[in-house]
């Protein structure tokens, strides 16, 4: 990209931002200069992350919220990620035509994320996007994830505020589903809160509230007990309180420090996988042609167990420059 | 553990078998070495991966079709895995008591794992705990994912047949969330089928299934048509005809030596991820203490790039041997 494709990235042009966008997706050089010309510019979006169990109405809610923001003159982008899709990317149309009422607003640029390959690779992509739409001004950028598994979670977490999403009447197992995820609720939203079993649902996550947040937000986050939010995502009710209450977690993460220290293990776990892939990538360099798919033979016929191919490659590769 | 020990997991003993898994599950040196000890002992189990939305009934399904594969003589052990909880690892519990009929049944064994840690510790150990239940002489192994995330779909690729369990009557999101699942399937089930709107959900299977099964899996499985299903499995109906479909999809891959290609793949991509973190040891080895830390100071001032963080760290540490 060029110095003036960066400019425009940064004042938020459209065009601009979906070529870099798509390049980020295909993890190519110039994604990579773009990122690094961008870096400097990041660290000023709330990075809202939104997950839940599926049928909760997440899609929903995220457009509405945004439309609130919207009215309230912050500018939004959102990132829908679709972990459990690794060949088509197609699953989560239906759900974004929701957004539609926002397509025509400037201040609003939605992107859809599919995973395209390994586990991890999503994550990666993800993260990157967040960091140019950061650099690209965006007051808020919103991460929904589509699925309600491990990979989502860990998506979800990597932003400022964590926002999980429930339902009332939903099966035991998706029930079961939302247990793990409730623990890194920054923010809890009771969608659909107008079907039966609504108040159920709200006595249900208070009292699951007071048996003890997580440890593992509890340290960044001290002081902090997560709001619940009553909404009906489609009727528009309940998102002003919403919005608010993510305001509230930002202006505590700020006064608490804990946003300096969520960015700091947001940072350091992707330098840590960035070193993983660069010294793979040098230690590929350094061994012969064919020696990993010999290795491999080898295991195949349980002549070497993985611990001794390790130390086999490791051995045949020398030191690593 | 000792020699002894080894023996006793190899003849199925359940005291050093849930010992062992206990050891697999906190990654100890003492797993990684019965690991190695074992691995020559691996390859004979037929590896069947179960996933599936949430409501699909899929905990019920894997109790009932385990009574099947009894009844047929053969040894069965059952992973159930639950990405979806990081933290507290019970969501599942409700599920599990639905396998208490198979509770004294020596032919039977039955293990639930929780993710302790971070994306890719769970599949790093779900797939050494099939390893040694492989080694242990079970003819089959049945890893069920709680989830239905990207997390889980990577899990239960990495088993030999892959069973996707659908249900009539899911909401739209969770249907949304089947169309990315769909696709790494050998054998497709439609759970629940005296339930309305099973016919329709099984035409809709056959007619995604006519549209194109996935490439992905289509090389390595060439001339295999997933076969469709129907069962109710709370009703024992449509399991012998589920086992029968297992067997034939394994005969399959045997005939065709995909099984060879897909053992290949798993051990390629065990071997890229043992390397990865070997590698990044080293490197933390040869760095200075603190290092790590001062540079993610530099990022997060925004004095270096996330590239530039990697560069300077690897050339810190000089050579790595």
């Amino acid at each position: 990209m060029t110095e003036g494709d960066l400019a425009a990235v940064r004042a938020g042009d459209r065009r601009a931002l979906a070529r870099l966008l798509t390049q980020v997706e295909n993890q190519t050089p110039a994604a990579e200069a773009a990122l690094a010309a961008l870096f400097p510019h990041t660290g000023r979006a709330h990075l809202i992350g939104v997950t839940g169990a599926p049928g909760t109405g997440k899609s929903s809610l995220v457009a509405e919220l945004a439309k609130v923001l919207r009215r309230q003159g912050e500018s939004v982008a959102i990132v829908a990620v679709d972990p459990t899709s690794p060949f088509t990317g197609g699953a989560i149309l239906g759900d974004r035509i929701r957004m539609r009422d926002l397509a025509g607003d400037p201040g609003v640029f939605i992107r859809s994320m599919a995973s395209r390959g390994a586990l991890g690779g999503l994550a990666r992509t993800t993260a990157d996007a967040v960091q140019v739409l950061d650099a690209a001004g965006f007051n808020r950028v919103i991460v929904e994830t589509v699925g309600a598994g491990q990979s989502e979670v860990e998506i979800a977490r990597t932003a400022q505020t964590v926002l999980v999403v429930e339902a009332p009447g939903l099966g035991d197992e998706v029930q079961g589903i939302k247990a793990g995820i409730l623990e890194i609720a920054d923010v809890l939203v009771v969608n659909k809160a107008d079907l039966p079993g609504a108040e159920t649902a709200l006595r249900a996550l208070r009292a699951s509230l007071e048996i003890g947040h997580s440890a593992a937000r509890r340290d960044t986050a001290a002081g902090w007990t997560p709001p619940i939010v009553a909404t009906v995502a489609v009727h528009g009710q309940g998102l002003e309180e919403l919005a608010g209450a993510l305001d509230r977690h930002r202006d505590h993460l700020r006064a608490s420090g804990a946003d300096n220290a969520r960015e700091r293990a947001r940072l350091a776990g992707d330098l840590e996988s960035r070193l993983r892939g660069a010294l793979y990538q040098r230690l590929l360099a350094q061994l012969e042609p064919g020696q990993f798919a010999q290795t491999v033979d080898k295991l195949q016929l349980r002549e070497l167990d993985p611990a001794g191919a390790v130390r086999q490659l490791l051995e045949a590769a020398g030191p690593l420059s």
